[in-house]
């Protein structure tokens, strides 16, 4: 396991965590939801086109739920056509007979899936400075449900999906008063950190404000330069995170989260852990482990081993070259397949099946991908 | 237990679904929807007029959620003032520490709570002969998160609310051919059976059918002359029902979703009981053992055998005369949370629970009932 695990943090903590989950099945809750931010050109990759990338969270969660998209033809790509990281979490939620959830924060396409809706509506370009309607409405709703869930899950693995989120996960991060400007990844191989930071401080020159003024205000944070799949994710952590662990799957945006909460209710931070894949530590453009560092140094950061460098298909290939990276809970996911399978899913098998899937993928006709078989 | 459990069926099927369950928690799931058949005068005692009995069921899962209601002052009442049954599940969920989750089957108000949307709309009059739309498609998604909810709970008790749901399964029950005129209940002390056929038999006429045309056809049913919670509910119960137990918590409305499921999967029927109350398995106006040999005599029927009549209030007292009887899941929860306590709570520690919980209500200023305690 030390092979297929990379464990960053204080290796008691990281055995205590990984005791507690180990052999049990969690439950995976998939926040979604739209920013306008994601649709400006260049800000993501979550989508071939930036116009697109509002369906992408929605058809990623009817990937997870029918093996094929609804509301686009195809799986969602990036502008160079390599596949939603959505294709790894379906992967490892298949081979864990792990249960899954939808949960909306905020969302202009909502996805064909049962889903659990929070009230909250989806966010504006934060260059506006009002990013997200009501975070605190959707953070208590958020809660309740995590307090149910807590009661009957033994534990959860939440991810995202939200284009353009790595962007609202800085500018909250900045807003809070974190030294994050190199530190936040992207989908993109190149991150376009000009540019976002563009976009940050016009959104912080219209509310008249600098970094670091909100340190004490996760709600205004959000509310100016949020996005809406943040106060869901934080509801949710908040509300189970006392009674059961948590493993927060995703890059650097789960680290804003990971900064929200420490504001909200510091104390669920003891019972969680960042879960992603290789290819956010070791990004050479974002710091995560600084990140962290500057959160709460115990944060454990767990990362799924995952070598693609030999796979049969250029479209995953190209994962070990950074791009996506991470997504939809991919590493969570990943290694929470991995910790349940009393040593029977080995992350060889993982990347076989997620190949198999892939290939499935781009081998079936387009008309029988949008209408399903015959 | 013997005295507090009414059992109705094979002795040993009961007590082996009895062991299945003991001492384990449920995941209480309340399927809520909204249906204009509700809103005709004189149908439903589900609020105190047939213009409110729209926001009964958002109300009810509100006061669960928070002890008291946001889309209406004070909580749901009969045209008498008798409080909904509500009353007595919040109690039994309380006292038992159980999880729950709202499924909106389609609503015209929905409840300012976390809730589980399935892309449903609410119900039109059933007179019209196009009660539901796309039942089949809030059936299928209702199925998927029966299936995903079924890997993570022990057992599931399903309720009820729905204003006209007895109308509505009346209807259901007579297009699969059932022998169901005069067994089914009602939540006003007297049924008025002449007006619901009266408003069926106009459906009936719509669309040129007869009583059992229907009989092999369970989408078709609810399409014309159903509701919305019935396809939401029945998808539920097909989901998890190969997986884990499942209580139908509710009177005879859950007879016509048992008759449902046994056209749609038959199998199903076989994990199942029936709970409810003693007022439902003992109203002389209903038939709810009929209905049930009718559909399959190897359903268990369960009751909490309630005893009202000491409470200090008259609006609990009431109970005893028949009017409202259950809803809400109010019986299944009550049999769940006495079964799970390890024999600490007894029904007379739930009855005083209750019967606290409804001077709370009365007690409580309607300004502060509205915005909460200061």
């Amino acid at each position: 396991m030390c092979n297929e695990l990379i464990q960053i943090g204080n290796p008691d903590r990281i055995q205590n965590f990984i005791e507690k989950i180990k052999e049990k099945k969690p439950l995976f809750i998939c926040v979604i939801g739209n920013t306008e931010t994601g649709k400006i050109s260049g800000i993501s990759a979550a989508g071939a086109n930036p116009e697109i990338t509002d369906f992408t969270p929605a058809a990623d969660m009817e990937y997870l739920h029918f093996n094929r998209c609804k509301s686009i033809d195809g799986v969602p790509v990036t502008p160079d056509g390599i596949p939603t990281p959505a294709l790894i979490t379906k992967a490892a939620l298949d081979l864990g007979d792990i249960p899954y959830m939808v949960v909306v924060g905020g969302a202009k396409i909502l996805p064909k899936t049962p889903y659990i809706d929070l009230g909250g509506t989806f966010g504006t370009n934060i260059s506006s400075g009002n990013a997200v309607k009501n975070p605190k409405k959707v953070f208590e709703k958020a809660r309740l449900f995590g307090e149910n869930i807590s009661k009957v899950a033994n534990y959860l693995v939440i991810g995202e999906s939200i284009a353009g989120g790595t962007t609202t996960a800085l500018s909250v991060l900045l807003a809070l008063g974190y030294d994050a400007s190199n530190k936040i990844s992207s989908s993109l191989p190149n991150n376009p950190l000009e540019l976002k930071l563009k976009i940050i401080n016009e959104g912080f020159k219209k509310k008249n404000a600098k970094f670091g003024d909100f340190k004490n205000h996760p709600f205004k944070a959000i509310e100016y330069f949020g996005d809406p799949m943040q106060p869901a994710c934080a509801g949710i952590v908040v509300g189970a995170a006392n009674k059961i662990p948590i493993i927060l799957a995703g890059g650097t945006q789960m680290a804003a989260i990971a900064a929200l909460v420490k504001l909200i209710d510091k104390n669920s931070l003891e019972n969680l852990v960042i879960g992603t894949t290789k290819w956010i530590i070791e990004d050479p453009q974002s710091d995560i482990l600084d990140l962290v560092k500057q959160i709460d140094q115990n944060i454990p950061i767990l990362g799924i081993n995952f070598d693609f460098s030999s796979m049969k298909y250029k479209g995953l290939r190209v994962y070990e070259e950074g791009i996506v990276k991470e997504g939809v809970g991919a590493g969570g996911t990943s290694i929470a397949c991995i910790l349940n399978s009393k040593n029977k899913i080995s992350i060889e098998k993982l990347q076989k099946k997620i190949e198999e899937d892939y290939e499935k993928i781009i081998m079936t006709p387009r008309e029988e991908r949008r209408f399903g078989p015959h």
